[in-house]
């Protein structure tokens, strides 16, 4: 069974808005194991709107429009979906009682010229009552080919394809689509793909994928099954060998956080920690802080971006500014020592690097980072070189420090 | 002039990602006045790709693919682009000396395998160097088609689309639409378009336009004209009585970032500055060290999460925490008027507050925030209360907190 998504939408189309409606429909399609053929969106216009339904439905079984159900004469995607299935638009009383109460309880009167039009389905249609505004939406189901059209306002759009879009659809749901996110840190995209490059290319059900993220990489085991455990049988083989090929570079799953795998660690191993932050400017203490209750074991998070603060705050040596600059190992090396112990903490991180877009040297280039890292009573630098703008280099280099913590701590 | 979107990935396909290339490009396409006929989105499957192809070359005369310039196999948009405009692939040796250069710098050696395919291209197109990422991109431009191929993570693919692909379109625009933002922190959308109803009733081009965003709300005012200087001509009486009506809550214009309006400000007047930081944990550090050159007057951030820390690094009285609790007026005033203190600033700021999910009461729910100001030798405290998850909450809360220093500069 195969569907595709049609977004009726001038402001779609001239970038004022960005489409969700596709994104969420898709996602409820996916887990009800309906492929997702294709998206369009189109303005509104019926010829170019009539062409879609054409070649949609020569690609696909499912079409599933949002938009163009307003009461404005623009707004023509049920007349449009009635010409294609050749059907008569008829007045719906209880669509009509429905809007006649809207307005009413609005203080208003609807507007027969206008409104009324919200009230009219193609013959013989499925109506999806719309309690979040005025324009209900509609199923038209024949011959193999199945036409569903809804609002284009998300918060319409949404809890209609929930209630009564999914219900309708799960007849033709023939099993399930069911995905595993694994996480990796400090390997990117290519270099992942290649490690991984026999379990992708030795799989089909599962299907293993390689992206590149933000601030990490992921490899997405997707399974297709007539039922949830098939389906959960099928990628744990998988991802077995994946884990085992992996290993620690692998954080975490699915959706879940650098900072969430770090700090149930903190808390769980009772680690306490602070930070001293020059280039990543407070990133890795904001970072931590998203952890609900890290409050037990960050005790503190400074930012010193100014190299009288890093002598102040930090007890850097003034002669190491001198002699190494302040984006050096040794100043570093002195920031996490100097952090772990005037927060009297077990762990003590630093930064300090040039994220641009100025000050690079030849030596120094834009996106050099040393971070230094007291843990378990020892010390060690590590330099890292980053790409990209300020802000990229600042938050891959706090997304690595937090790696770096987390790979300690398991050493540990 | 016409153009379509096409954007290739099986993720947005199955809902894992929103579509936000699509909404960027089309908005800069508006910009130059070239309208936007289409959007799709297809997997990564080249026969389906290349259906597209000749599909939106029948309707169009641009179009502008991204993603599927990956170094995997299944990546294949650069290859159906070339085999719908019947030209072979070729190495190009300033891209493939940018690979090595980019691997290198990482102390990693490129995978000849898999990486080499990211510096062939279609023979004489137009490359787009890509500093973000390794996937250059490039045109192709035959017979009145121009097809643009972009890489598809919206870091790399918008910095391209900026720099190298809206010069190459600018030849292809006819008339031009301007657009100005006036960006407003404090005000809701609902009583900024109250504010300027008569404004933008009264007008048609341009048209005034109220958004809402995450961290604040803009107005924009878009005019239609033959040129530039025509267009700005009409935006100017327009941006100057929303300027009247709206004073000092218009922080600043297009697409600058509060932080640099602060930071420009603070380093004009040499005002020294330094944070001490609860439930924001270092997002107003963070924020300001986005700035470059802020060194110069950002003397140090404290993410002061622990009551420890509150009482070691910044002097808050143990009386004062046990007395009115963490989350206090009277807390947010030492905790300011301690961090300028200690790091002997002109303006100490500080934030105090329960950022969710859980930690609320009746008296103190979730969002409320103490942020006390020390400036001008005076300390101030304020109470906000926001809504929303603890990313929101906290983002919001910095925004808050730079726009009152800003605000409170301005009067003194």
């Amino acid at each position: 069974m195969k569907a595709e998504i049609l977004c009726v939408g001038t402001e779609i189309l001239l970038g004022d808005i960005v489409n969700t409606n596709a994104q969420f429909i898709s996602k409820g399609l996916a887990d009800l194991g309906i492929e997702v053929y294709h998206q369009s969106v189109v303005g509104d216009n019926p010829k170019r709107l009539l062409d879609e339904l054409e070649n949609g439905f020569k690609r696909s079984d499912i079409i599933i429009t949002t938009g163009g159900l307003g009461p404005t004469p623009d707004d023509l995607t049920k007349e449009t979906g009635a010409k294609f299935f050749n059907r008569e638009l008829i007045l719906d009383k209880n669509s009509l009682d429905d809007l006649k109460d809207h307005f009413s309880k609005m203080g208003r009167s609807y507007s027969k010229g206008n409104n009324i039009k919200q009230a009219y389905f193609p013959k013989e249609s499925t109506i999806f009552p719309n309690p979040h505004g005025t324009a209900p939406g509609c199923a038209i189901e024949e011959k193999g080919k199945t036409l569903i059209i809804l609002p284009g306002p998300p918060k319409e759009a949404a809890p209609m394809f929930t209630n009564y879009v999914i219900p309708l659809l799960e007849k033709y749901s023939s099993g399930i689509i069911k995905s595993k996110v694994l996480r990796i840190c400090g390997i990117g995209e290519g270099t992942m793909a290649e490690m991984a490059s026999d379990i992708i290319n030795n799989n089909t059900n599962p299907t293993v994928a390689p992206y590149a993220k933000e601030e990490d990489t992921i490899l997405r085991i997707t399974a297709e099954a007539s039922t949830e455990n098939e389906a959960l049988n099928l990628i744990k083989p998988v991802e077995i060998e994946l884990r085992k090929k992996f290993g620690v570079n692998i954080y975490g799953e699915d959706d879940i956080k650098m900072e969430e795998v770090l700090g149930k660690m903190l808390i769980d191993k009772n680690y306490t920690i602070s930070s001293a932050e020059s280039c990543t400017g407070g990133l890795i203490a904001a970072k931590l802080i998203n952890y609900p209750g890290i409050s037990e074991v960050f005790k503190e998070g400074a930012v010193t971006y100014s190299n009288e603060a890093k002598i102040n705050r930090l007890g850097v040596k003034k002669s190491t500014l001198d002699k190494y600059g302040a984006v050096s190992y040794e100043t570093a090396k002195e920031m996490a020592e100097g952090i772990a112990k005037t927060s009297n903490t077990d762990i003590g991180i630093s930064t300090t690097g040039i994220a641009g877009p100025d000050g690079g040297s030849p030596e120094k280039p834009v996106g050099l980072v040393y971070m230094g890292l007291y843990i378990n009573g020892k010390t060690q630098v590590k330099k890292f070189q980053y790409f990209g703008s300020r802000d990229t280099i600042r938050r891959r280099a706090a997304m690595s420090a937090l790696d770096w913590i987390r790979r300690e701590i398991i050493n540990i």
